[in-house]
């Protein structure tokens, strides 16, 4: 008799359930439901005022009404039977910031706060603490902070400290009469349990939790930053932290009767939805790595050991596959550099040609350069048009294409630009491995991995490695599935280990793309071109890019 | 009662004469026509026989048509009286070269050879004697010869000497029968005065004559290429030198009856068509520099002493302007760019834009980069998407953008490589002053200087000096005619000296572009950025340019 888990996935606009089969990690049925009020950054609703700028607001009342939808609307379309239901997991995006009451109401479903815009969720796009980030990052600087460096030397705005902040200083009374500030994850997981808890994969990534070095910064910290926040760890945060693999509770009678879940299935430990891949695309051994490619990629790798690699975004334990340190690091512009080539780069004859074809433009620049051999178009370029994230951490730089003659067509620069892409990820990748972080096998995920097959065999030729497809397309709802699985244990129908839940649920990749040597051969010979002039433009030795962007600044002033 | 000279102008495909007043150089009438043969480079007409690759022919009977075609046809549509007109000069493309009898006829003329290519005009851009030129190189090289620096340490195919010994080795019975081989220029000045001359440019400037150094190579020199080349110039070029300014004789009772010139009108020394714009734009002072700018920029300056400036394309005595040392440079990718950038990079909505507004995407894309302030657009741009020819003298550099981010628009690239024409300009007058060649004035012609105000305004701010434009469209000509004004003499109308024709006849300059000092302020920033990328990618310590292309050629094989 099969048993089911299901998966949660909010994300910025809308809400998932999957329900799959613990077996074999099949998706039997899911359904979705938008927001109501989407992201409030205009207008609160409740009162019609107008919101300052860089607000992003949403309201709980949108996540309530969305799950006691989607749960319902899962299992039906799913058409089993409830009870054999043994567990959900939720993800969520965060840090998104709920101020709520001891019983976990949030202030702004009280009519005294309904019209206060620091009463909401400030979603993790909420930019409007930027002041409130700088001004922390200029006293933990100040003060020597050493786990500034383990964060790239800044806070984000985006993070949870500096939203509290901005409450303290700018609503006082919510920040008083707030008996938790508690991400979003952890508050829909309360309200399936019962029971606070808090996720550790939230903490460690965007509350400076650091497991090794005593938790959270010190109360000396806090009160530097305003007396009133000394306490705010103790004061506002204390709940037990559940870890990534365990049941953070069990679904309650309150909850089982508005959602029709059986009493005493498995609530998983919520996660972050940016790592859910992790865990959907299986990485289970040393040197495992994904790669989520769209837009932007993120890579995402597993080690043994913490090697403290310099020029990443970050290396923290247990956030990722528990028992291992999860790297994180990424190149923050690369769909997006095609995107820019298809826009402004063709000819008119081209565009008559995808039009009689009935192809798009940045189809047919994609097929004409892939038809051509390595290095015949005589380009290099840097993939740096919306600076470099890893591992020079620079956003002032800007790209560059070389070798341009009146011979250069559209598509040589559509190729050179998905060549950078991947010489930019081959200095990731060596970049780990000079510090002893072990890269042994990519799998690779996202809108390019799956639809465009000539920029994955580019990948594989230039990081001379096989790159792995999953075709999974419901990667962060089926992460929130395993892990209810293993929080339901092997006695429920689960599993006993959140290793062993993987190695059943996760789904093989169906492609594998494998390097071709006499690719390999040129394109080592390229690499070679691209690392020196990543080094010189992006390392200080010619300052040119920053020079440019500066003069720009003034000219636009 | 005015006075009439008539220049005469020879180009690739036409001639055109125009009749010009003497008193202030204002055209008065002109003439054109095609060459009825144009260019003869697929199929030899008299025989129908396929000519082999990379030929380039013409027939001296067309030279004779067009010329009793459209003399006096200029002198009926000036209206005026034949007998008014003092002198006729002529300017030709070369090294165009005829193997001629001793009375000058053709060899092609005759039954004997009119089936036999090599009897033909070999024109300018004949390039079949490549492998002649690839040996006299090797051999000047190995000899030492101390000319071959003088022009870049390379012979080029369109030369004289290599189409002489391709003559030789392929059809030796046309040069024993040749008793001359003569530049068309001479050629077509006999025919008006009855006496063979040469004409000093053409022997400068293609055929190693060196004026300071002894004339032509030794006879030593031409014997190690071939024994029976030994005595070529004595055998083959022998005729009185006359030089820039003088008569090369008078019309004949002959070529009066033929053409309708008066008897005894004077005819000037031939000249270069590439060379006309010094005198027609009037360079007369030390530092004055003209820039033809279009499709490719030629600058040519003239100066008292002869400074042996590096990295341009050479400097010759009295090849301009008489008295003066002329230098030659120039940038071989001007207007190409700006095409390259309408043909490949625009948007949808520019296309549409251009057609509902009735514009062109070039115009649309200048009018755009023309909006905006210096600078703004962030980039940087190498202008070598066809090599560089000075100061770098380097066919194997390639282009290169710098800059760029996902908010570059087409304009903005359009901007950067108009500005980095300029900016290749600046380094050309720079290496000029560094090397005591003073560069006072500019004087601008061509189609750019005509026709786009905002390339010459950036132009203005980049070299920071006024760019003083002018008007004329019949510049070839126009120096024929002045020439011809010098050569009659003050006693019969026209000027005792060629600077005082001139100073008469050269047209005024309509337009003069003044830098803009806040503009200049900050090009001058730019410049520096771009001088160190120049030197940096142009001078050897990153040679990715040429590693590219050899990658790129392996690629192709």
């Amino acid at each position: 008799m099969s048993k089911y888990t299901i998966g949660i996935d909010y994300g910025t606009l809308s809400g998932r359930a999957v329900v799959i089969d613990v077996a074999n990690g099949n998706q039997v049925g899911d359904c979705v439901m938008d927001y109501p009020h989407a992201v409030i950054s205009e207008v609160l609703p409740a009162s019609g005022a107008k919101l300052p700028a860089d607000y992003a607001l949403q309201d709980p009342h949108d996540y309530l009404e969305v799950l006691g939808h989607i749960i319902p609307g899962a299992i039906k379309n799913a058409g089993i039977n409830a009870s054999d239901i043994i567990g959900v997991g939720i993800d969520f995006t965060c840090c998104t910031l709920i101020p709520v009451r001891a019983d976990g109401t949030p202030l702004c479903f009280e009519e005294k706060y309904k019209n206060d815009p620091h009463a909401y969720v400030k979603l993790w796009k909420h930019h409007a603490s930027q002041s409130y980030a700088d001004r922390l990052n200029d006293i933990a600087s100040e003060r020597g902070e050493a786990w500034l460096d383990r964060f790239g030397g800044k806070i984000s705005c985006e993070w949870m400290f500096p939203k509290i902040w901005q409450v303290l200083e700018e609503a006082p009374e919510i920040y008083n009469d707030a008996a938790y500030f508690i991400e979003a994850g952890d508050w829909l997981t309360w309200q399936l349990t019962g029971v606070q808890t808090r996720g550790y994969a939230y903490a460690a990534c965007k509350a400076i939790y650091i497991i090794d070095e005593g938790g959270y910064p010190t109360e000396d910290f806090f009160a530097a930053l305003d007396e009133r926040l000394r306490h705010v760890v103790k004061d506002k945060l204390d709940a037990p932290m559940v870890f990534t693999g365990e049941a953070a509770g069990y679904v309650t009678q309150k909850a089982s009767e508005w959602l029709g879940l059986p009493v005493g299935a498995a609530v998983a430990c919520p996660m972050p939805d940016a790592h859910t891949a992790a865990m959907s695309l299986g990485l289970v051994n040393d040197g495992d790595m994904c790669a989520i490619m769209g837009t932007s990629s993120c890579y995402m790798l597993i080690s043994e050991k913490d090697n403290s690699v310099p020029g990443i975004c970050g290396t923290l334990r247990d956030t990722l596959t528990p028992g291992f340190f999860g790297n994180e690091a990424g190149l923050c512009c690369v769909g997006d550099h095609f995107a820019w080539v298809k826009d402004n780069i063709f000819t008119q004859e081209y565009l008559k040609e995808a039009n009689e074809r009935g192809t798009s433009v940045l189809k047919l620049l994609i097929e004409k350069a892939a038809a051509q051999k390595v290095g015949q178009h005589g380009l290099l370029a840097l993939n740096w048009f919306n600076g470099n994230r890893n591992i020079l951490v620079d956003s002032t730089l800007s790209g560059m294409i070389l070798g341009l003659t009146l011979r250069t067509k559209p598509e040589d620069i559509m190729r050179a630009l998905i060549e950078a892409t991947a010489f930019g990820t081959r200095v990731i990748i060596e970049n780990f491995r000079a510090h002893n972080a072990y890269v042994g096998k990519i799998i690779a995920a996202g809108g390019i991995a799956r639809k465009d097959p000539f920029t994955m065999q580019v990948y594989a030729d230039i990081l001379n490695m096989d790159i792995n497809v999953s075709d999974s397309s419901q990667a962060p709802a089926l992460a929130g599935a395993i892990q209810a699985a293993a929080a339901a244990g092997e006695q429920n129908g689960g599993y006993a280990t959140l290793r062993s839940a993987m190695d059943a649920m996760v789904g093989k990749c169906d492609k594998v793309y494998h390097p071709i040597p006499e690719n390999v051969e040129v394109y080592n010979k390229l690499y070679a071109e691209y690392v020196r002039l990543h080094d010189y433009f992006g390392r200080g030795e010619n300052n040119v890019m920053k020079t440019l962007r500066d003069i720009s600044a003034q000219a636009e002033k």
